[in-house]
């Protein structure tokens, strides 16, 4: 990774994923827009927060590892891994507690160094095939 | 995108999407090693052109569409839309012929400029919310 503007991409990243793991909501203004989009919904930056929130009252002990990251100067994709136990239903499926390992596939469109849009997919089927082996 | 490797590894990956959409298969061996693991599985290269030739089968009209790409000189990440009618049952969903729109966000490892390892997860939540309201 030699360009600058693929390296401030790379570091934005790692510093959005610090900030979600450190809950500090705080700074979340510093790497979202105000207007940002998320699998088509305009949540604006309060509504992030609001989902970021919920996803953690939902998996107290939810943690984001970046597992792959390529970036270039108006994207970031990321392979992020999860090793938790969200309490109740999770994605529509009954988890109530069970220890879960799964992945998310996420596309970041940055504007102005920021993250604009995001395009993210769980791996559901792999929750399942867990699920259904417990 | 200024570096090479970058640029060499983008048009692998356009040149591994077009063999796949012409159905090329005598082709194949040029963009995937030997020995490719798939989500886990070492298919090796026979076992791909099988899973591909599958695909095929379960979803005659299956095309792919590249709606957004970030590579570096060891990765490719690809969201990738399908716009297809499954004829049967597809990932568990009794699809049975009915239109779909979903994507699919797949990370591959490349090797010596071949693809090496893929990761790839298939948005299921969103076929069944169009099953659900069809």
């Amino acid at each position: 990774m030699n360009d600058p503007h693929e390296q401030a991409a790379d570091l934005t990243y790692k510093r959005y994923i610090a900030c979600l793991n450190a809950r500090n909501w705080s700074e979340l203004r510093d790497f979202v827009t105000a207007d940002v989009v998320h699998n088509g919904r305009s949540l604006g930056v309060d509504g992030y927060q609001e989902m970021l929130e919920k996803n953690y009252r939902d998996i107290p002990d939810l943690y984001f590892n970046v597992d792959q990251v390529v970036t270039n100067e108006k994207l970031v994709a990321s392979r992020l891994r999860f090793d938790c136990s969200p309490i109740g239903e999770f994605l529509g499926m009954p988890v109530n507690g069970r220890h879960v390992v799964f992945h998310e596939h996420a596309f970041y469109t940055l504007r102005e160094g920021k993250i604009a849009e995001v395009f993210s997919v769980i791996d559901k089927a792999t929750i399942e095939a867990q699920l259904r082996s417990q």
